[in-house]
């Protein structure tokens, strides 16, 4: 642990996401009084709207430790990212992104366009030195423990060195936001019965064993043990990440219609639905995805966190949770050290087995 | 409609499967007495032993439709497949293959071990001219009308010719198993907030673009439609459908674990659970893969058809009824015709692109 929370600054971009500002300050008021965060943050948006946001969100006695930096566009959920990050200089997400940039932050959070997220971060923050691409993890509910699934989505064309950069990105990221110390690391591939992973995974698999002294790499896992819980981590590539979760998102919402639907089918089944209502809330608040809300877009020279556009305060609240514990754990310095070792273990394998 | 039904003949490997040739019985009884299939079966299988479930199943009445070939040996779930092919010559598998290649049945279905029916049918029966790799097809259900995903496993390193080739074979599948004459048919791929796809969709896209007289083309779908069943065919490499696949078995059972443990957790809410329980039984037809259980080897000059190797009775008897469809389609006749079209049509474009 590196950084005090009391030193630490969030940058906010409250003007994107799908709510608007209100249920970012609602989320900062329950980040405050719930979650008992004790860092700074740094509200961007338009100036006087947040101001009285602040007022009637009950927020007034927290005033030395909330920011406010005026600005005046914002980038749309459906604008072309380098588009609109071009010609909105002045947007939230832009300015959010300059204070990170400028070291007045230690992160920063959106809900906001997640292409020019990834795009106005990457080109203004760089990345580490040593990683080729940044990945965007999640944490995914699961039977046992919550886990990290990364990349989802920033890399759709890997190579085996970025899988094994992803795995080394995830086990800093579980460390921080999940708190554990010795994160186990498995490879998503396809099973045994339709031969063994494609020749990406097999190269990974090879890789990844080869660092196990930086990670704790566990080996390959199936898609039907992706929720079993007994890894901390699952590395695949950003397209395979994203229709992972996205498709899984999807089941959720299916299922969760198709019980809807059968429960109005009589009256028996509707008293019964009454009856257990409350059973249906509580699967959807294990489930879904406001306990974990926060997705870094890991391998860049600043902290980065998108929330997803339909964010509640919840899910914004645990995502400015996630953003301080990983400035907490100095996650980037981490990651820098693990990238060199890495690199020097693959390097000199390579070197090795050269002709 | 080619072939007519009652001179239609599929091989069963009766003693594949984790339930044993019991089940397969009762999944014929089920098939013949509530399915009304009329094509003939011909039982691969311990010989005394499948006398005596047929007796005892009461199917003597159709003893004219039924015949038996037997086998002494049985290939394993865990067996390495090409070693087993080679070894267990007297497997009701291979003796099962074996009435295709001879054209003394017309389709053939397995529980058993899928990479051993895999590759003992792509070595015995060979691809139809023209196609590269053959595509594992499965029935998938919907908030609509159920769709075919294809390729769940079984060539994970595809090229965009091959994902080309697997639309097609979808497609048929759709027409033959969902009787569906003009199947819309998508691609999956990853949204445009990250970066539109990658390298193998975006070529795959245009080759499928090129071909639309013919299959329907409509366009690339992201994860977060997949159940929106907007589509009758989604395309997809190997590793991708599998993974997809076996992370939605998994999601499907974490949600239904999720739920029952939510559910006792009170009083108030096993009562309402036991007043509701049969919207869950409900829920579960719908979605369990009882009613499209068959998956076919799309692509080899045979049908194979994979079922579960935890297949229960309806299971089965919904395999053997996609079984006689994709007969009665001349499915495998259909896909010959419409991969010489695309095949002249993608070879056309690469010559006129050609320096």
């Amino acid at each position: 642990m590196g950084a005090s929370a009391v030193n630490c600054t969030i940058a906010v971009d409250t003007m994107g996401g799908d709510k608007g500002p209100t249920e970012f300050i609602r989320g900062l008021f329950y980040a405050l009084e719930e979650l008992k965060l004790d860092c700074h943050f740094t509200l961007v948006g338009n100036q006087r709207l947040l101001e009285r946001l602040l007022k009637v969100g009950k927020l007034e006695g927290y005033s030395d430790r909330i920011n406010i930096i005026h600005s005046t566009q914002v980038i749309g959920m459906h604008e072309k990212p380098i588009q609109a990050l071009k010609s909105k200089k002045d947007s939230s997400m832009v300015k959010a992104i300059a204070l990170l940039k400028e070291q007045q932050a230690d992160a920063m959070i959106s809900c906001g366009n997640t292409g020019a997220l990834m795009a106005g971060g990457t080109l203004r923050l760089r990345q580490i030195a040593g990683v080729d691409r940044p990945a965007l993890g999640i944490i995914v509910p699961s039977k046992q423990n919550p886990f990290v699934l990364t990349d989802v989505g920033a890399n759709p064309e890997s190579t085996p060195e970025n899988l094994v950069h992803n795995a080394v990105l995830g086990a800093n990221y579980a460390k921080a936001a999940l708190n554990i110390a010795n994160p186990r690391v498995a490879l998503l591939t396809i099973g045994t019965e339709e031969g063994k992973g494609n020749a990406l995974t097999n190269a990974t698999h090879l890789l990844l064993q080869e660092i196990d002294g930086v990670i704790n790499y566990v080996g390959p896992i199936e898609g039907f043990q992706l929720f079993d819980g007994n890894v901390d981590v699952v590395v695949c590539d950003g397209f395979v990440g994203n229709v992972v979760l996205k498709s899984s998102e999807a089941l959720f919402g299916f299922i969760g219609s198709t019980i809807r639907e059968e429960l109005v089918r009589n009256v028996k089944r509707k008293i019964g639905a009454v009856l257990s209502k409350s059973a249906f809330k509580d699967m959807k608040t294990r489930l879904g995805p406001d306990q974990h809300a926060g997705a870094p877009l890991l391998g860049l020279r600043g902290n980065i966190l998108k929330a997803h556009g339909s964010s509640n305060y919840v899910a914004i609240a645990n995502a400015l949770r996630i953003a301080q514990e990983v400035v907490m754990h100095d996650m980037i310095d981490s990651i820098g050290s693990d990238i060199n070792q890495t690199n020097a273990l693959t390097t000199h394998c390579d070197a090795e087995n050269a002709p």
